[in-house]
């Protein structure tokens, strides 16, 4: 069990968010010595499969397993551990015993953050269902009463959504902007591993460019490669400068 | 099954909202060819026929079986088709299975836009219920492994929010006013078939004037009445003029 | 069954819930003859005990049992009826036996007003979930055809969430500040109840004294101790001065 | 000058906006032995007076002089005094001097509320121009170095928005409803003064209508003609049922 | 005088506002045969040449006198007239004389569709400056009293607001995706003109496959390149589908 | 001219604001070797002086000498410089000179970040004129050929808004929280300097013990005193844990 170590969750519904969304940040932590860890509720295998299921007669298990071996070594390549919850896509279904597992994954990772999906997301109900149990878990984990133990130690660690495909649609509010530049061969290296999203590789560069930009503008620091979050709850600060 | 004409699909919670609030919209579409097809998830039996359980004794099924008429002729007026899912009202519960014969309506239908009930409605909690389960069949009618079929062609419809009772307590924020005076003939006898509720009528005919003068501002062309909506998704257009 | 006089109802997930943020309405109304009605959804057993959990071996039913014991008392003391739905929290689970049940209230009771959590709370879920019960059992109850009886008159009341915690981040927006200066002793007796929690007894001393402040300001006239609401629906008038 | 009984204060663009959007205000307001005062920014000569300019060669001093008559017979009707600031319109510039003898207006009258327009308005700036004075004097008159008087008794009053022509695309929220069932036939006959708008008086006789529904609705009691405010402060109360 | 063609105006702070936002609306309109003229309020020359001011000495007449050269050259390629205001730059101040000439403007030309800045802009106060000014003009230019002229015939057009460079901050809420696929290669010239950016050059083709991505994805028809616009007025429609 | 140190810039309207609102991050960061620096727009002499104005006769320039005296004491003890610009109160009018001078204020502290208060306030609109100034002076001071110098080197700072009085009534919505602990008897003893606002003492000491208690609750770590801010920019980070 992780315990000494500083460590981050990624909570995601399909594997290409974690990718996409929050590559950067998990290769940047790992590579400072966090102890990553990804919990995937799907594989994506209904709805973010679309060229496994131009195969005639492809079944659901065979789409799952590529997906997952995929997703595993995206995690891989990214330093991250990776656990799945086969929740299902299209649409996922959050049920009891996933909440609990969250709950106990929390606990035991004691997180210095979480990311996650944005609060909204009309074009995908799937990414609001995991950012909903990434909150939910969170507030549960600090239930003194939720599987007691007098000695447990835990609070409730900052939660930053990673940025949507279409954020003004999203209701997404960038209010922190990562740098990932040294980082960027690492992230994009994930990317290659999703081979049948090609236009997503081009797309999400240009993403992380103009975060890039966004990012130098905001600091007065160049920036080349940047990943945008919104911070959920406020930072608490001994300085401001 | 529809497959060569243009189709305009409508999801509700209750027989009213289609006359009142979307009556113009699918007249309108009706008369220029469009195939126009409404999903009224309630017989609004519970909630929406105060005057039916005025009589003591009068049965549930009774009531179903009225407004089911009602809805029939009504939907008959404005030239589309209707179905039933008979989920109950206050409140309406939407199942997995309501959700699996909805995606197949998108898929059957292949909409080229969709009415649906505003996002929130302090109000009336069906009316949000009715509004998920339509963005949420739109999404999972996009998922290539949700009932597979490689030489499925489908494309996800605009979405337009029709107004609710009291507009600005719901978030409603009109973005598109359609002009709909060449069919209010139509939509008025629509409203005579809700022989109870003659107070509605004198409602929602003065919101289709005051929409219809509001259409005319805005436009610079006079309108006599116009139906509000909420355009949920951006217009993608090939020209701004 | 209460019918002759004005009643007040006040639905909370936690027994804490009444006595920090509506404390001082429940005792005003009281004093001034309203009948009031607590409806308690949970013990607060597992996320709001942590006193209690300290104790190793301690059994939830004991925990139940011991806030249950505290719950009665300081609803005795600002002189209120109350009723516990044992619903469970961290998660708090709303049935449709419990909807049911508050339906059943609502109508029984015919409040002139009902009090409850703000409509979001990303610390505590269990808040944003007994709102959404008191809203849609009020509406609800005005279903002609659920449990129909023609002579049944009810009137949906106003509904106005109580101050949460951290008021920002919940999206609490107060429009109404009511003076409880008369009744605070009452209140803060109330407060000594929760004998395990004295660091809110200040924190909500305080609270009470700022609102007073912001009362005196926005009225012009001065007030002590204030509580802070939101009202959700139009306050519907016969004279703004 | 008006100093035992209670007041009112309107401060408006142009003299169609304290008929149409306040007019049943004033009239119950005076009925009930208010002293209602009216500040009419500008005459509306340039901006709100198409017919008269359909004249070649009218001159604007007459079109002033003919709008002023209207407004001084519609505020007789009405039961106000008022006074004009003369101070343009499309675009309506408040100059210093005019803030200086609104707030000397404020003080003199120490209303009991003002009603003024709303805070934005996309399709007419004059209206936001008014608002915003009407809530800087209110700020200014509270100074005591302003003009000192340690005698000087004023506390800021409560601020009600009136209802724009297109409430939704003003971020207009209605959160109190005005019955003004008994004052119609007076607001009506202010309508007729404004001669030249007949079909603005079908427009805000339907307005007047849907608010009457909405008012009852809101409360559980009949009404037939309301006017909808969005009041800007928390209301103070010592009561909430 | 532009009178028998369509025409659009654009309205922009800084010359490179023009190019980088609305360069491809500018272009395919100009290219579909609208008339296209460009309001340019400022040359940019002390906020938006950090190159120009790299030489010691050198004067603020060469550095506008530069800019200028290069706006036009951008507009010639693009299809469009443009007039300069010289409103000064950082801070742009709009003069009442402004106001008088774009209304001038905006009768003239009888715009089908106006393009300006984002209503907000935390980055830079010029753009809200011009966007106000736009809607200013535009409305004072409905007042049948502002330079009467009794045959005069204007509706006040549509209004679109271009994208900010961090839309996210500025409140941008994009709701139209115009394809400006077939005039890239125009677009793109027009950047380069503009020299000394070189860097913007690649931030906006971004920006602009970018946006493409996301019409295509909302239309379900190919896009490589687009610019997303914010309708502020209702769309008045004859048609939904 | 400060050069070698970390800087920070407070841009308030009137004395109390620095005190009440930021005197803690003031003393704070003063402490750990920033020069502070307050730019107080106006004494504060009309508006916020209504115990001095209660001797009859007192003149005008007495009531700022007074509070300018009570500002520099207060500063003093905070550990900062102040600088007054006389600009007036109720109401507080910016020129371009006093924009001017702003600038050049930023151009030579350089500082790490700036201090100033929220966007809106609807009880005080010297306040958010003061935020406009901070805002526009930080935008203006980027401009290469403001006064031009292509030696000088300057970055936009972050900013911060502090709290305003009725924080959810000015759209406040803090998103760092500072703990002020370790400078709390600093700050309280610049209250006692404010020797007529006895009752601020207490509403702001009861504030920051508050946002204290919400500090801990965000951070898991415990704190005494807390201010809230709002950042307005994103944060620029190398890390999230």
């Amino acid at each position: 069990m992780p315990d000494t170590s500083k460590t981050g969750l990624v909570i995601t519904a399909h594997p290409g968010d974690f990718v996409w969304r929050a590559g950067g940040a998990i290769a940047l932590h790992a590579a400072r010595g966090y102890r990553m860890k990804i919990v995937c509720l799907s594989y994506g295998e209904r709805g973010e499969s679309q060229f496994a299921w131009k195969t005639a007669g492809v079944r659901l298990e065979d789409v799952k397993a590529q997906r997952r071996e995929e997703a595993e070594r995206a995690a891989a390549i990214l330093g991250a551990e990776i656990e799945f919850f086969d929740a299902g896509d299209y649409p996922l279904r959050v049920t009891e015993e996933i909440l609990d597992r969250t709950v106990d994954i929390y606990r035991e990772w004691k997180p210095s953050f979480v990311l996650t999906h944005a609060l909204a997301d009309p074009y995908n109900f799937d990414h609001p269902a995991a950012a909903h149990l990434a909150q939910e878990a969170r507030i549960v984990a600090q239930a003194a009463g939720h599987k007691p133990d007098p000695n447990r130690a835990y609070a409730a660690p900052p939660v930053f959504c990673f940025e949507p495909h279409q954020p003004e649609q999203c209701g997404f509010q960038p209010n922190v902007i990562l740098n990932i530049t040294e980082v960027w061969e690492t992230k994009r290296k994930a990317f290659e591993v999703l081979a049948a999203q090609k236009h997503l590789w081009e797309y999400y560069t240009r993403v992380a460019l103009n975060r890039g930009v966004q990012g130098g503008r905001n600091s007065g620091r160049p920036m080349t490669y940047g990943e945008a979050y919104q911070r959920l709850f406020p930072d608490v600060v001994q300085e401001l400068g």
